[in-house]
């Protein structure tokens, strides 16, 4: 296991579907930072299930409870544990997978590296998990808001519904905030959720893709070469369930432009140096520039479906699973404020590293 | 700066374009691995420049020395130091950017974050940083060998145009190395050089595609959460310079499929679980399952060409750049052997870190 | 802040005095061990405060509780996150100490780094932030006793009163407790209480010193050059709140001695190369030998006493000060779990991250 | 193998006896620095056997090399290699030694952990490992400068013989210098060095004590729980060679102190909080607080005597063993620079990780 993240800003979280609380231990936040449970509910409460009809029914409160770390409303230096206690702590839907691992889930891999799993499954693969992380995201935020950093995530496609052009510049959480799938392209949205509805129907799933954008971010951030800026920000996002890809700036379609077109030159705006182009997605040589930081990530549909699969027992015996309960067809409307919080942490964590000179 | 990368299998990489060396020290290697100049030299030959009309023909010979851990042809269990010196120590060539920061390259960022850079430009920017990579990617393989692990990487595509269809469970480094761009389909490897050497004419330049697929990696590899195999695959991936992304498994094609056919199904096989198809890549929920994990790499063109630019001084002042000497047109068929480093480096790590029971 | 320990089995501790709990999250400790709250709680109870007329009467309960990790009483392989909750969260005798920073405390270095302090004054220095150390010792422990691996600490000296010998090769845990004061020397041991209840007498306070001997603790552990065995032992001693010292081996004394006389020469004993002395303390070039390993830590005498001292206040105006409130006169008995959770943290995780070969 | 110290401040070491080069590479040095071979090797000088006839002859020049990180004599803010070759590659003196484990040396536990060991005997054990460490000790001096901040060691006693009091607040390394034994007391220093010479003549070794002050340090050092400023210096000093105690202040002494005596009142001097006596040794709450910081390092005499001793061999058969060559009586003299630098390397890293504020 390797449950902590972060070099200066560190998060250590733990928790799995269905023991007493999940949660994250933040070590390294600067003291005198305005703080209090209000803060931090807000990205907790978009992430959680049961939000909308789109997602799973499961009313989970999700309600943080700060335990250390903050006295009279001001964080002390010291670590601040955050939890989210679990309320149905006897699992009682997964008996049937006691025997079966589901396809494409953590089931498998589990039982072979720890020879024991959680009886939910893949006990630290659930998205349960996610809840450690978007709490202490919400932190790193309040470092960022003394930046004026702005991140904004959006769902940019569900399975080949694709968004519309989105102004990343100006885009704001009000706006994705609008309907239920999170796209602020309304009339690809209206789709996505028919799209969504109709997997709901036939108890199958779907992928999808989040973009997300950085704004104001400083010049002069990531720590070549191991810790570049988009490697951390790639081992960020790849570290969230059911991702299977990143890409930054230009991404795959870089990979075919040429050079002299896709070349971000330089001029002098208001003073600063900037570029009027944005290919390289804000950073160069693994260090901020200053414009906007984009990316986009990769969701695979969810594992578990209700539909009937055909395959095997751990014994190996064919059996034909189909999942019991309500599961979400899309997980990626909720992955929206995980990916933000993974973002608020790396760059948090980042501009706590940087000592440009003494 | 972040020079250090792997958790036990530690590797803390140094050197620019013009110091005296470049290297590596490799810590946390086990003992009793026998190892020479000549199990590490043939991935730096592969990695350097000048070995085909095809890259630039500056004739770096890059000859490694191993300057400590290993007596009498075994590794002693003491950290391994390897340099390659370099030869041009007296930059010349770069006079003229000392004042024009080229377009998409580390010129600016390195100067904002450490108020100085090398004479040659971004410093650890440079591709000849990935010599230590390469060095101590050598040694790791050496690990794998134990393992019977094999790793390949080919160029999948250069800008447009796209490798067939490549057999990902029979291809060898021999079948890659058949042709100067490194594309195991010979008709698109011909297009590829055709496109290449016309950009050299042009004096333009263009990205492409790095597959990779680790072959006989035993299942329960990775540390989940934040170290998921494919999340550690992706953050050293993403600090190869010049890549904009990543993806595994489907990847982003994955992400517009439906669970029900996503879903790898297991099946028995020779009495192990395995999967009757592979969407996962490998990796389920950050942990090997035992299938071929196979990724792809992203290559913007480079940044340095000698086509005419527009861009502006560091000060502002509207100029003309054209970069003088000789320069890739396309890094991709270099970079197979550094995306093959990063991928042994990673998976050698995780076994030395893998301690499923007590 | 830096609340994380260890490599493999890596604990991050939390909490003030007076938050809603303090505790620990252990991360990478294997699965399949048994588990529960009865195996964390006694050498908590034996670390808490009111445990006899010696020590301050504050009863805190202490009692843990397992959040995550454990599931029908077997370890998982994920994050152990345990706390116990503060009952007395509303600080009230300590206002006093408001504008004075107390002599020797860590009041004045906690608000000159922090620049805000927990009201209860040096926060993360109080002897509850140990709670989170002794809950993950204890499950240290367990890992400990599949190899056999005894540890037992006593108390050696306080103030001038020193033990007479003890038997490190048979002295127990349960001899340990046979007195309020935790030296199996009884003679010593009832001089050691007379002397604690003159010191409580007239509101002083003083230190003392704890030895501690961990046995069949195999050859092989450490990891040269900067976590040799000892190296770690030393910077997990001197992290205990009130540690001036550590010494192994033959320590300070054997600064006196020569090499003749120091060497611990080899004999063969049951097929097994032994030392017949062991001056080393049971390491040799940071590895341990198979040899009982043994150091001794100093405790200086407890800063907050209730005698009236001459001291200022921030501002610097001179003030006599007398700590309200009871206060221990000697913190040595209560040190004693907690140094032996360090000794079991420190060797638990050198287990964990020995590979001798692959 | 654990060969990289510091969180900011990062160095790692590699080299062994008769290796090509030992050395070190150090990554997280600010840019800007300036910084040439001349910084270097003083201390390097300071530290190599064959100043004086008290010490080995063997006649090691210890040439440091610069190989990287450095450009017309400013550091770049990238990883600084400096390596010193070795002359004596191919060891002679040591094939009696194959068979024979030296008495507390580290051939035994080398052998044990690694299964192999260098031809030297313990490898990394060797003070040949040492020379990486006072490199980089001497490039973190050049950060300490700009704080003002002075660090001298010198040698406080050797065997029995005790150096008389000597004023921490004004000794300087050229007092240490006066003579060749490094204790500024040159009443005790001439009893030192007739009794080495004794000692050699008897073939016979010693051990002593080095006292280290640090001034000028500024207070909010040191990052609790775990690296509090006490316990980094006490696993930094615990790892260099021969090093069997630390204590810091008022140390093992300190422990038969009333509170009352111990604790350290504050005063106001020119507008500063100070204290008007020292018994913490410059920390409280694991945090410097602006007064000098000075501790004790216990070395044990060297393991390597010509005279005889009765051993065994790794096979368990009786043997006389007497060392050939000549050999270090008392390493403590050549210690002096290895404390400084180990210090020097600690509270360099802390500044770099001190962010007090946002």
């Amino acid at each position: 296991m390797s449950s902590t993240f972060g070099t200066i800003f560190k998060i250590t979280t733990f928790g799995e579907s269905h023991c007493k609380s999940v949660g994250v231990v933040v070590d390294g936040c600067p003291s005198g930072i305005e703080l209090s449970e209000e803060d931090i509910q807000p990205q907790l409460t978009r992430r959680r299930p049961g939000q909308s009809a789109l997602s799973t029914p499961r009313d989970e409160k999700d309600s943080v409870i700060i335990l250390s770390g903050v006295e009279n409303g001001l964080t002390l230096g010291t670590p601040i544990a955050m939890i989210v206690n679990n309320r149905d702590q006897k699992p009682g839907d997964y008996s049937e997978m006691a025997d079966i691992p589901r396809p494409s889930h953590a089931d498998f891999t589990y039982q072979t590296k720890y020879g024991i799993r959680a009886s939910s499954g893949g006990g630290r693969s659930s998205a349960r998990e996610t809840i450690g992380r978007v709490a202490a995201g919400a932190l790193a935020q309040k470092i960022l808001d003394k930046y004026g950093i702005e991140i904004v995530a959006y769902v940019d496609s569900v399975g080949d519904v694709k968004s519309g052009s989105v102004d990343l510049k100006s885009i704001t959480r009000e706006n994705v905030e609008t309907n239920a799938v999170r796209c602020p392209d309304i009339k690809a949205a209206d789709k996505m959720i028919t799209y969504i509805e109709e997997l709901k129907e036939l108890k199958d799933s779907v992928g999808g893709v989040v973009t997300c954008v950085c704004r104001n971010v400083p010049a002069g951030l990531g720590e070549p070469v191991f810790d570049k800026l988009e490697a951390s920000l790639a081992q960020a996002m790849l570290s969230i369930p059911a991702t299977k890809g990143f890409e930054i700036g230009s991404g795959f379609e870089g990979t075919k432009m040429r050079g002299s077109i896709h070349n971000d030159p330089f001029l002098m705006t208001d003073g600063k140096l900037r570029t009027s182009s944005n290919n390289s997605g804000g950073i160069q040589g693994g260090i901020s520039n200053g414009e906007d930081i984009f990316f986009r990530v990769a969701f695979k549909p969810p594992a578990t479906i209700g539909m009937e699969q055909k395959t095997v027992t751990f014994k190996g015996e064919n059996v034909t699973l189909s999942a019991k309960g309500r599961h979400d067809p899309c997980v990626v409307p909720r992955a929206v404020p995980i990916v933000e919080s993974m973002a608020s942490l790396v760059i948090a964590d980042m501009i706590l590293r940087q000592k440009r000179f003494l």
